[in-house]
């Protein structure tokens, strides 16, 4: 939570957080600012003391829904920027950013940086500001072990915004059902009245819709695979494929507030009309390993218990996983879920490669489980996936529900 | 163009392009990967070679769809990578990057760097492959002039993407006006058919589902602001604000194609029932500067000509400007336009203390031309703002055409 911000800082050594982009799909600028019209901002946080949102001046109306302290960086005025930096922009610019951090008294420190922006200018700017300020050390982390792990654990209005995402997915989920299920069939394929098919691409299309009728958005796709592509698991689907029956449909559909706000993450398989005994059979195997996690579930655990569990689960079920070949492309072949906030992939992960012990599942914790079995080359692929939140009290609960059945019935 | 580039590199004595980050939302990586379900990837460029794309095996159809030269980072095992770094996840990572980069016979250089991503770990990496690589200099511009200046030029397939944006903007331009004169008013107000009236708010979550309706995004948002906020020129509206007669709305769109493709930005004020004379001579004002720059508009000019051509003509009419006051918040308070392409602001910049000889209206660039005047504290501001391209031999053509009439009259 935020508040254990100061806590992290000071475990690992650090003074100020400086994070940098706009509040829009910037996690980290959002998750001081919020999402708001607000470009190429700077935010600045001392250890035990607030953040300090400079600004635009054209953009402070905006700046100041954040709440926050705010400095318009029109204190800093270009001209005269340009003028004590013999006319360099870049010097300039460097400027500036010592100007603002001794605005704060920041004369010296470890400064963690943090945003997503355009590496390139910040890159120049931050290599810029250790030369001019030699007591200032700019730090980056590729395992985040300190915003990333305040909001790893999320206060309860942060869940209700996940919550209520998760209650819009799985609404969009349930029109997709209605809307396919709508459909007469032909020749094995679902079809219009016109008796042309139903394609991937026009699925694909009203599932945006229906995400723009709740006022959320898909920044990063859906995706709505058949047959081979549903067995490539990042397969987004192919838009002219008609929707065949008896094949597997894999549905993850990972949207986020307006702006860049709260994500949800859920997937869901069917086969339409029927299922063939083998499709039948991958599906029973990754319901059945998916039941034995939640069973298992507990406050506190080590995220990655659940990807060995899950790797063990499966290979005694003859398939290849992650953990016996490194590489493989069918049987098993991501990690088991992630974390779930203001990016659709975040801490706690469940890589056994890729986790620190921070990553568990502590209360505040929101994380997806996600089991799932690829065949490309026999045209299928089963994914299921469900949120759940850690509650304050060490409980479980599911984000959202929504029925797990593999098979969608015609008419 | 892309066939700048070489060209570009060699006059900046650049040896490399390295862009990183996902082909969503990130510019640089989709001018040469196309928007596609490819996150976390690596692009590098080798002075005269094709570029080559670094992808995560689980996107290797993704990938493919980029018509690119392509290596599955699986090439490069991360349990290996770990092995050979002593166990160090960061380490590992440069050491991949380091990898990489020998595999295309790079083992030194200037390396210019790119793309949209997480600041921390991308800096992270950059620096360690410094260390581990003595003859590799990483460099980040902020004033770019290599690959902005090839995307500043566009190919005919890139203008026909952004006057398909125009179209599908102008169209939704065109659904809000013919929304908004459907209604009846009551007390200088318009309003539903139970006499609620109708608000900012209402009126900007129906311009996103048309939006989604033409299967294009608005990662950015929509100024939709009356009154005092359409003084402020970038605030984006207040939702509970009800839509009054005879205030100006400035409505400013500038949406992309789906996932962050091409861009299009377009602004029009409107005076809805009636303008009072106020409003009428602030706007016939910014009307008579629009048609004066477009009327004096020459091939591969200095765009800062027509920002100080805009200042002068607004100062003549007795107005402030940026030029008289650089950070003064009424009357003329921004520049006069910028170019658009897979950004929605890139070069061409037409800013007096922001741009650099190439910021010239050469054959192919697109651009925005956007003279305005603001006065907050009188609850009112006028834009007009067109897109323009500049065509292969030299003339200006507007981009999609829209009625510029202030008042909106109403039933």
């Amino acid at each position: 939570m935020k508040s254990d911000l100061d806590k992290f800082m000071k475990q690992h050594d650090i003074d100020v957080l400086f994070i940098t982009g706009a509040a829009q799909h910037n996690p980290a600028m959002i998750y001081f600012v919020g999402t708001a019209h607000v470009s190429d901002a700077f935010l600045i946080k001392k250890r035990g003391k607030a953040p300090v949102l400079f600004h635009y001046p054209m953009e402070r109306e905006e700046a100041a829904k954040s709440g926050l302290p705010l400095t318009s960086l029109s204190k800093y005025p270009i001209s005269e920027l340009l003028k004590d930096a013999g006319g360099n922009y870049l010097d300039a610019m460097v400027l500036r950013l010592k100007r603002m951090l001794e605005d704060l008294d920041i004369r010296s420190g470890r400064v963690a940086i943090y945003g997503k922006d355009e590496i390139g200018p910040v890159y120049a700017m931050i290599n810029g500001l250790e030369k001019l300020m030699p007591g200032i050390q700019m730090i980056g982390f590729v395992r985040d072990e300190i915003l990333s792990n305040a909001m790893m654990t999320k206060e309860a209005d942060e869940i209700s915004h996940i919550r209520e995402m998760g209650r819009i997915t799985t609404a969009v989920v349930g029109k997709t059902a209605d809307y396919i299920t709508g459909h007469k069939t032909s020749r094995e394929t679902v079809v219009h009245t016109d008796g042309s098919p139903v394609t991937i691409g026009e699925v694909k299309n009203l599932i945006n819709l229906w995400l723009a009728e709740f006022g959320v958005e898909n920044p990063e796709g859906t995706i709505f695979a058949i047959g081979r592509d549903a067995g490539i698991p990042h397969s987004v689907g192919t838009p002219s494929d008609p929707l065949k029956l008896g094949q597997t449909i894999v549905y993850d559909i990972y949207p986020c507030q307006a702006g860049g706000g709260y994500f949800y993450d859920f997937t869901r398989t069917w086969s339409l009309g029927y299922a063939t005994d083998e499709v039948q059979a991958l599906y029973d195997q990754v319901k059945q390993v998916y039941d034995t996690l939640v069973s298992e579930l507990e406050v506190n655990a080590p995220f990655s218990r659940y990807q060995d569990r899950t790797c063990e689960l499966f290979e005694a079920m003859g398939h290849p996983t992650i953990r016996t070949n490194q590489v493989t492309e069918v049987g098993y072949v991501h990690s088991v879920g992630h974390g779930i906030g203001l990016k659709v992939h975040e801490k706690p992960w469940s890589s056994t490669t890729n986790s620190s012990p921070t990553d568990i599942l502590a209360p505040g914790a929101a994380f997806t489980l996600e089991p799932g079995l690829y065949y490309p080359d026999r045209g299928m692929g089963v994914r299921i996936e469900d949120s759940y939140v850690v509650t304050p009290d060490g409980r479980f609960e599911i984000l959202a529900d929504y029925p797990k059945d593999l098979i969608l019935p015609l008419k």
